[in-house]
């Protein structure tokens, strides 16, 4: 794909300087929107005005919307007042809404006064709603019907009014603004009478969402139900908007790369990683890397309390990392499994004595193969092929207890934390590897000293 | 979400008891099918045929897709003849095919014998398609339309024919089986005149995939064009199926799902958590945990190697759990970012000098940083507040060199590993952070150690 767009911008790139515009136009008018965007994304900056110039009307506004916000700025501060307001003209109100999020004020200012006033007072109705809220990512512009029109009237109302619609395939039907059932085009066409009224055939058990309602959770219930397109209403009931699955989509993929950054214990970004700065990936993994190298310090404390341990068994020393490792990543597969399952709904709460008994039974398991794995490899290499006779069979022994132990208590912090997190309201992807991680280290050796100072001292 | 289908299951489970199936019927009537489906999901197996015959037929078909395998299985088993052949005759053929390759091989050979010759053969050819591929989860029923048909034409036809297909709203314009365009019911309600030709107004670049394209392709092509639907063709450009939005986002589901539980050092499983039994979690875990486990021999050897040092130096055991879970933290963050932009496309192969780079300025940002607060927390707790003399500056000065060297090494390792992976056609997922940290481990082990021997000793 990439390599497609490298090809197209250099032959581009050699037309502009050749002033071929008509070749430039027929080329880009056979592009995808979103492979114009990326093309524009990827171009000179002096190139952008010229070139968005070249575009047919309609698919430069559709380009426009998948362009990146540094495009778009620069854009937009090369447009005279009249092409501001032809691209704005042509834009969905929740792509202007997803634009003016990313301006700067100036160039926000100059968007809203350029808005046909109806547009602009929706846009600024969106604005209001929290971030993350199904409000802030819904578009007011949907097909609505009345009750008593019948299918002919309908057919003819969406002919009239769809063009400016993001989808005419779910048509709501109200009664004072509030929503009282659904009917797609689908239903529409494939009605046997033209004059059958849409309420004896809409769909009345509508599924909605409110306008306050996490994002999060609405890209869930399209993921379960299907839907193309799902309905918003407000405190009272009225409807006030619908999300679409493209955007709901673009949401899931968002709350999925949140959770892994927040998993690599980074604190979240807006920005891909390309077009982050030095500075942005600092400032998001530096807090992360601080606490946990602080937090380290119990276990420097740990080893310190058992100093004399181990100078008399210096041996001890060389398990630790393999305890340490074994007991983080047992740690991590529980938390990551738990946490998956938490943002699918898959597990809730109410599971947690479930899910522990489950993950003692595959600790132990995992445990007691562990440790006798670990007993025959290190009296077979370390011992024997080695021939480091401080390993004594004890050493051994006390080795294998503590790591069967470890994976047991890994496991169980390890699918409670994340749990217990969404239950008290914090990302449960907090809790993964590298938190566990830190406190499986420090239980480890306390158990690990613990033993064998009974043992073999 | 659950809670209230406790309420639900209760109910009906009160209902079955007192034979008021009409009741039932009407309370099952108003629920969705994904709603449906998780009730049948938590009943309890013997009430499932009984409640499933109360069903209007469309919407029991409708349920039974959205169910559980567990409970497929139960309801086909129970089956006569005769039901299960209306069940098959409102499947869609993608649906169909979902279920035969979760059943086991007696309850497959029943369901073809039952199934019509029509979907019959074309269950068996999408079976054909390797697992995984754009012909695995595609659909055969679409909407074609011939390019010389009229706007009128084509809607009657739509009439006439859709209520078999998955999606009416993007019909596909073929001239001897060969993908030539595309056409969109909006495209055709909004057609100024019924006698425009479906050339005139068809949309003919069209993105297409392979039969053998990758779902996980598949899938990014949907988020990035915003896609209802995508046609697949096969070697010889003819048109043999589509994808439609809905699998494209169950995708997305099990691809995320599957790089998580890779990330977290796990072999991928098909089974939701809480349907796993300590076998299959067992079995998923324990290969990583055994061969992490072998691997940090290694680190075990490298500390056997410098068991005199360390003899002699025991205060610098107590820095190397910190330095360890710096290392192991550092890398892992490149590494979580790296394989999340890589399956977002944002990233490839040839970027590699680029993130590199970026890689090692943030290391340096970072590691400083680190190592400055990590000599301030040695001297200010470790010696003054605790009182340990052993921690000299020159002890303190070793473990922060170490330190920011780690985190460099790490962030080199956790950024290369995935682009090289995935360079060589393995799953970059495999490179996060259990394999990292075992690499990182090592390396900061025996950086430590040369500083130390070469300062200390």
């Amino acid at each position: 794909m990439a390599e497609h767009n490298v090809t197209v911008e250099s032959t581009l790139d050699a037309l502009l300087s050749e002033k071929k515009y008509a070749t430039i136009r027929d080329i880009l008018s056979t592009m995808n929107p979103a492979d114009i965007a990326s093309v524009f994304d990827e171009m000179e900056e002096e190139r952008l005005p010229l070139l968005f110039r070249l575009l047919p009307k309609e698919l430069a506004a559709e380009a426009f919307v998948e362009m990146e916000p540094e495009a778009q700025e620069l854009l937009i501060r090369g447009f005279s007042d009249s092409e501001l307001r032809e691209v704005l003209d042509e834009l969905y109100v929740d792509d202007a809404v997803d634009i003016v999020e990313e301006m700067p004020a100036n160039v926000v200012r100059r968007i809203l006064s350029q808005a046909d006033p109806q547009m602009r007072k929706e846009i600024n109705e969106i604005l209001r709603y929290p971030e993350n809220s199904a409000g802030s990512i819904m578009t007011t512009e949907y097909v609505s019907l009345r009750p008593n029109m019948t299918v002919e009237e309908s057919i003819l109302r969406i002919r009239r009014t769809g063009v400016d619609k993001e989808t005419i395939y779910t048509c709501y039907v109200t009664k004072n603004r509030t929503l009282i059932g659904l009917v797609t085009v689908k239903d529409l066409l494939l009605a046997q009478d033209d004059e059958t009224t849409i309420e004896e055939i809409m769909e009345t058990n509508v599924i909605s969402v409110n306008t306050h309602t996490d994002q999060e959770e609405v890209a869930r219930m399209f993921s379960k139900y299907d839907f193309l397109a799902l309905p918003v209403v407000d405190a009272e009931s009225r409807m006030v908007g619908i999300v679409t699955f493209d955007d709901a989509m673009d949401v899931m993929e968002d709350e999925v790369t949140e959770d892994m950054e927040i998993m690599g214990g980074m604190t979240p970004s807006d920005k891909t990683y390309l077009r982050s700065t030095v500075f942005d990936l600092f400032k998001h993994r530096i807090p992360w890397l601080m606490l946990l190298m602080v937090s380290a310090t119990f276990t420097g404390l740990i080893i310190s309390g058992f100093e004399n341990a181990l100078a008399a068994q210096v041996v001890l020393t060389a398990f630790i990392p393999m305890l340490m490792d074994t007991g983080g990543n047992s740690g991590s597969q529980s938390s990551v499994t738990i946490i998956r399952a938490l943002s699918l709904g898959e597990v809730e709460f109410r599971d947690l004595p479930r899910v522990v008994w489950k993950e003692i039974r595959t600790a132990v398991m995992c445990g007691v193969t562990l440790a006798v794995a670990c007993f025959v490899k290190i009296m077979l290499v370390d011992r024997l092929l080695l021939g480091n006779n401080e390993v004594t069979w004890l050493v051994a022994f006390v080795v294998c207890v503590t790591l069967a132990l470890t994976v047991l208590v890994a496991k169980i912090i390890g699918c409670s934390l994340p749990l217990l997190a969404k239950k008290l309201g914090f990302d449960p992807a907090v809790m993964a590897s590298p938190f566990i991680t830190t406190i499986v280290d420090a239980l480890s050796l306390l158990v690990y000293f613990g033993i064998a100072s009974a043992l073999l001292l």
